[in-house]
């Protein structure tokens, strides 16, 4: 969903830093000033932690300072001066975004739907698998796809196998759409805060393998999915988006884990979307959800 | 969703007739009798209208009374007596669906991921639209194509077209995947409770067309999809499932509609789900939905 | 819920406005170069209508406008300029809320709980009843309680005793609470966008009377309640709060009304705090809400 | 909410016991056949672990057999031979209710809201609670309250004084309203699946003390609430229901006290309904929910 109406292109402006009287002012007036036409801004102020978190979002065409410059500029200007951790997008730079899957097809057909239909500004060059069940699927959509199983043994050459494979394709993040495979630290080092995975469960309740089956056991009334960015604590990452589902003691097993597939693909494919136009900020395990 | 484990085949049987004590001893004498073991057994009594509504599923393994026979031995002994609307299906009687859509492909994306992958038992041969946007996706699944447009003239004739399509692929329902096309009631009564229609609104809320610029335009704080089957009163047929997603005064219509994608797909796809396992029973405009 | 953690005072604005670059930096200046430390920003604009909008609260402690003259100066400076709507108050200004009931208790013990655990900011001098059997309920809370009961005859003369009473208790704004008449565009003129009605329906859906029996005759699969400001359209005031509830052909009509009461009551509630809070900003029929 | 529109007496039984054909036959037969008109019939076949589970209620009118020889009569005939574990109770035995409180009321007022407009069939002759904060809204609805102080040391008479009070009035079953204390082990076994707790999270995320401040830390997008029997596991018996609220960013711990009261309250008191209602059957940590 292209958060401006109009097709010219817009400069996006993510910010957090230490809180201080008249950050909005200083950031609406800087872009102001200068020719831009502000088309969204959303705000949040952690009073709690002192944290100041700014999303504004501009018209470039009037806008006098360069667009290669604008970083230079308003880093010089503000950033040191505030202490602010910012990042510049470009409405018309397109994220690439790889999709890692397993056996189960339901999340990336979900994400395969609305790329190809155009839903989301996003390019998806590649898609990696650990099995090979899935090539059927890529081809379907005319993705390349690559099956590199792993091992125990192998993970670290098959891992860089990997890495190589993104780094080829330019990509800027990962989509883990029901990729049974943990990934190691190394691997995420490489793509903090980059990497989407889907769990099938509310967090933190039913960490780690088939939750379902802990769900069951433990007769809830509710399942639930939760999308986070992958970091090295084991579905621990900063939360993105959780839904959840009601079920009663006539569910099996069997019918949990198909009734989770709609919430699971859900609410993977609501994460990505929020990170590709770039509505999420990440501050100490958390994350700052722009609407 | 198979509503057994065994992959043994499996009569069910939906009841509606007048209420009478013993209703349920009856029928399940029948099946035990005969050596049947129910596997799956719902069953609902409207008090107000004095009417009993079952299903029933029982494995036929052991089951005396021929296959082909059921059917009539069991209108005989009860049907007649006991004033019984009956239905007998067979699971491995697999349904045949075929699918209208014009130009989006969200709802029939959903549809076709479900049914490559295997979650239902279900054979669509055939897609049909008024539109050419579509051909592309049934060629990604391979499945057979027909743009049959449709004006206020050639109407009769076209839809006279499409049933000899639908007579020809041997269909038994319906799906309205966000098909933009009035269907007419002598086509309807053909598919009586076998066409399947999503409608973008929380029903009866918003009628008719364009019910996401009327829920923008009267300001409400939720929106809602309703999947029914259709009847010649147009969007009142019976309700089979409903969902709503939460908005804001911050949504456009142009993000209700992308919001409303989400509800659409799943409610629709829950509907189907639904009649594929021949858990919709219809009456008097409503309907009864086995879990 | 109060909106600072802070014991101090606050002073909060409220503004709606055309549309210009640069009116978060004036207002936020404003504040900060008078020395007050601004707790909440919230801010909306409706980029097809071109509207602004604004809540703003800052603590009032080293604020160097004098409190009685701040209206004055934020007008004089800005409103009239910008041609704003404004509203200007104060944490410290305890809102005044008058509740209409009739027969059924469900709501007003939800209101009256919150209150008198100092859930929120208000005071409730006087309850109003066209029944005379909620007086014990008024009665257990200690709150004065008037039953005037109220024909079509003495509708005119019934109203004017209310609205004096109301006068009398220094009445900011009015909640009915399952108040089963419709009110007098002559008594609605003088609250405008101050009297909050709960409705039991999704509306637009089942307007009027009766909504759960109409509910049960279409067969919905939810139910829903909706509060809003009433205006003299019946129904069709400005939507404040919207929530829903699944139900099954298992219901009755007898059972949609008693799963409808945590709903209304809830949604009431929900809609009641946001005004109290300060939080609604109306415009054209619809809310703004700021969170 | 009274499962018969009737005001006549009915017979309600709850029965487990191995799955074998015909027994759903078996029990509609002896009542039919003795001249029961069942108003309520609802099962449910656990088919992994072979038991089966029923609630019936009947009309007790012309019920040949005698009201209180109807537990032997069922138990000779049917109860041992099939193993059963069945319960018989009638509709117009009133069930009695304790309720202990610690200082918070929403819960509490939810309750005792619920029960002076008669939503429920049941009677609630005692208050207990360890802090004398809320003797004023137990004397508000007048109901004995008695306030026993519980610490390490007097734990174990203390709670020998509570149970001979609960013993005095005849209590059926007793609703931890937010009670801040631990009950013993000593003290559960007395009160087996009787009596009913509300846990502020959705467990089994958060258990234990200060699940907001957990949910907080962990930065989940929804907060949730469970009502379950207790156990001389902490927060881990049998779930009878379980609900969520969406949060954001934007919530602080104490926003989100604020928004679970609500959560709190509506998941407390559907459980303590569904008890009432006697349909609530407990097997092996899990219930089964009669609806």
């Amino acid at each position: 969903m292209a958060t401006t109406e109009a097709n010219q292109s817009t400069a996006i402006l993510l910010i957090h830093c230490p809180d201080k009287p008249g950050l909005i002012a200083l950031v609406t007036d800087f872009i102001n000033a200068n020719g831009g036409n502000i088309i969204y801004l959303d705000q949040h102020v952690d009073r709690t932690e002192g944290v100041f978190f700014m999303r504004v979002e501009w018209e470039l065409e009037n806008f006098v300072i360069p667009r290669d410059k604008i970083n230079e500029y308003f880093g010089t200007l503000y950033g040191q001066k505030y202490d602010m951790d910012f990042r510049l997008y470009f409405s018309d730079d397109t994220p690439r975004m790889a999709i890692f899957v397993s056996k189960m097809s339901h999340c990336i057909y979900d994400l395969l739907a609305r790329y190809i239909a155009g839903e989301w500004n996003v390019a998806i060059p590649v898609i990696i698998s650990n099995h090979p069940d899935l090539q059927t699927v890529a081809a379907r959509f005319g993705i390349e796809f690559h099956c590199i199983p792993i091992t125990k043994e192998t993970k670290a050459e098959q891992e860089a196998l990997e890495v190589e494979l993104l780094k080829k394709h330019q990509v800027d993040f990962i989509v883990l759409a029901r990729y049974m495979q943990v990934v190691s630290a190394n691997f995420i080092k490489q793509y903090p805060n980059r990497i989407i995975n889907i769990h099938h469960s509310f967090l933190p309740a039913f960490v780690g393998a088939k939750p379902y089956h802990a769900a069951f056991e433990r007769g809830v009334k509710l399942i639930g999915a939760t999308s986070h960015y992958v970091t090295s604590d084991l579905d621990a990452g900063p939360i993105i988006e959780q839904d959840i589902a009601r079920i009663s003691h006539k569910d099996t097993v069997k019918t949990l884990i198909h009734k989770g597939q709609d919430l699971e693909k859900i609410v993977l494919s609501r994460a990505v979307e929020k990170h590709i136009e770039r509505k999420v900020l990440t501050y100490k395990n958390k994350t700052v959800l722009f609407n």
